[in-house]
């Protein structure tokens, strides 16, 4: 039995596994007592939650590159917090760390992941998002994989989101003709406008095949994939010769069934054979990856490299705010549907 | 008018674009003059010639990495032949040389595209062959792109041809584990017992897929493509995280409309969506190569790392020689539909 003023830590719980598109009903949220940091473990409390595409992949059960949560269990994801309670020398309380403490208010580490930022650092939700996990994305993905030469043209999935916004931007630094691609005039609009695309379309126009082609006169030569389905579809026939393609991603796909280790019911024809064939004919490359395998090699060098271009304001950054924990799970569901524009954090405490 | 008895070119040129699979319809003998070489030019006498897969590509129009035979035109492909009469200086009639002369007699050449080989090399076919384009791809694809480490599983299609039987021994020497993958049990037997792969397996077998896993208890790490189809089929659930996908063919596809520019007729499902899924998830690297970009690079290289291998005996090879300029389209079709065993040669002249 808790008494109404223990101090609780809320957290959210998967309460069972999606089939499709996650529903609220999927997720829980408990109160329960506040843990106790122990010897080798420090108390953390939450100040910023990072919502993410890839958490989707671990509601499955499929195997995939991470274990998935277990139902029950907390759900995952990167956090900035501080710390409460310290039973590790070198942590002590008021320390505010890069965390991966999940969606709750408290938290328990070893302090195996968990990195202190610097003190006084002014927007603490970067650590999340441009300098973080999202940004060393853009970056590992289009400078290590995708290498564009000035005078390439690149082109951008998700153009608004917090990966592709630093995809766009990195590539116009480095002299490539950039077309982002979002979803809605007015994400278009802020891409164009605010992140200085040379071009961005909407993928709900019912012309946007063609309206990628016109954009694009002299073909792709990086096409940096989050998103998969239509807009890849449209990037194919647009491939030049040795074309890149990282993939860091494919959030079209995340609902489908194969991806919950189902049947595949996409219907026919079968592009497998034809796409393999122009891997061949226009020898392209296509390399997925992860970036969570190469903070120890690239994360130093992607922060030396990028936070003076954050700082000086040639790489700019939405981000899109949800106030309070118990908003985290329909803001999740409101990503994946494409509503959100930005980098999308959940303030959990202040 | 040509007498009888004035010397005459045979050559043989694509008379129509095969729909499908190439008959012997689609070519055609002809005898003409022997050409006369002119200032600046080398008239060459063809010995042997090299009947290779990309050429069924040079018979389509359909837009590929290199233009296609004009119907009517002699048929490309590479051969050794000796110089009969030179207006180039450098070049002396008796001189043998690796050229690009085509499915006939004599040809005359501005010496761009010439490589005179050594003197008193003791087997000239070999210049088309391990020592030639064929083993020139196997040697980049697997260690340019594939890299194969120690202990490593890699699987080979058309494993008893002349680029995967390089492939083989080579990642063979590198410590890898080698599955070969060869149609019907003689060429698997030679590929086993006279190239020293660890395993090949019939893809005609019933339950190929099934042994396929059987041979690859530690999964695939690098499967070296040039035959799609069901090998690839049977390879796709078997590949391991960060597992490597060189193509340089895809042999079972050459006569599938879409490589003439026609639609895809291939059954559903649409099987794309979940490659690129898997791309993602296992962070493979797929990758196309066309050998010919990459002589000026690299072919120095690779035959300072050839020869010596093959002159010791441990990278060995098998030919199929074919007498007879007049036989090389039927060979050339049985070529395609998997009958040869090795590289396949015709003996123009001695």
């Amino acid at each position: 039995m808790n008494s109404p003023d223990m101090p609780q830590n809320r957290r959210i719980v998967l309460a069972s596994r999606p089939s499709g598109a996650p529903t609220l009903a999927n997720f829980r949220l408990e109160r329960v007592p506040v843990p106790r940091a122990g010897a080798g473990q420090v108390l953390l409390k939450t100040l910023w939650l990072s919502l993410d595409p890839y958490m989707r992949g671990r509601m499955s059960a499929a195997p995939s590159y991470a274990p998935p949560v277990a139902v029950g269990d907390v759900m995952v994801g990167g956090t900035v917090a501080r710390v409460e309670q310290s039973g590790i020398e070198g942590y002590r309380p008021g320390d505010i760390v890069l965390s991966y403490g999940g969606w709750q208010d408290y938290a328990v580490s070893d302090g195996t992941d968990l990195m202190v930022l610097p003190a006084g650092m002014s927007h603490l939700s970067r650590a999340l998002g441009v300098l973080g996990m999202p940004g060393f994305t853009a970056w590992y993905g289009l400078l290590k994989i995708g290498a564009p030469k000035a005078g390439e043209t690149v082109v951008v999935a998700a153009a608004s989101g917090p990966v592709g916004a630093v995809v766009g931007q990195l590539a116009r630094l480095h002299g490539a003709t950039v077309v982002g691609v979002a979803g809605g005039p007015e994400k278009c609009r802020r891409v164009r406008e605010e992140l200085g695309f040379d071009a961005c379309l909407d993928h709900r126009a019912p012309d946007f095949a063609a309206q990628l082609a016109a954009a694009c006169p002299r073909g792709i030569d990086v096409y940096f994939e989050s998103v998969g389905g239509k807009v890849f579809d449209a990037v194919l026939p647009l491939l030049n010769t040795f074309a890149r393609i990282p993939v860091c991603g494919l959030i079209a796909h995340y609902n489908d069934s194969v991806y919950d280790g189902g049947v595949n019911t996409d219907p026919g024809p079968d592009r497998l054979p034809a796409f393999m064939g122009q891997i061949l004919i226009r020898r392209l490359r296509v390399q997925g990856f992860i970036i969570l395998e190469h903070y120890s090699e690239f994360y130093a060098e992607f922060l030396h490299d990028m936070q003076p271009l954050v700082e000086s304001g040639k790489i700019r950054v939405f981000e899109d705010i949800v106030d309070g924990l118990e908003n985290a799970p329909a803001a999740f569901i409101g990503m994946l549907e494409g509503k959100n524009s930005g980098k999308l954090l959940v303030k959990v405490s202040s």
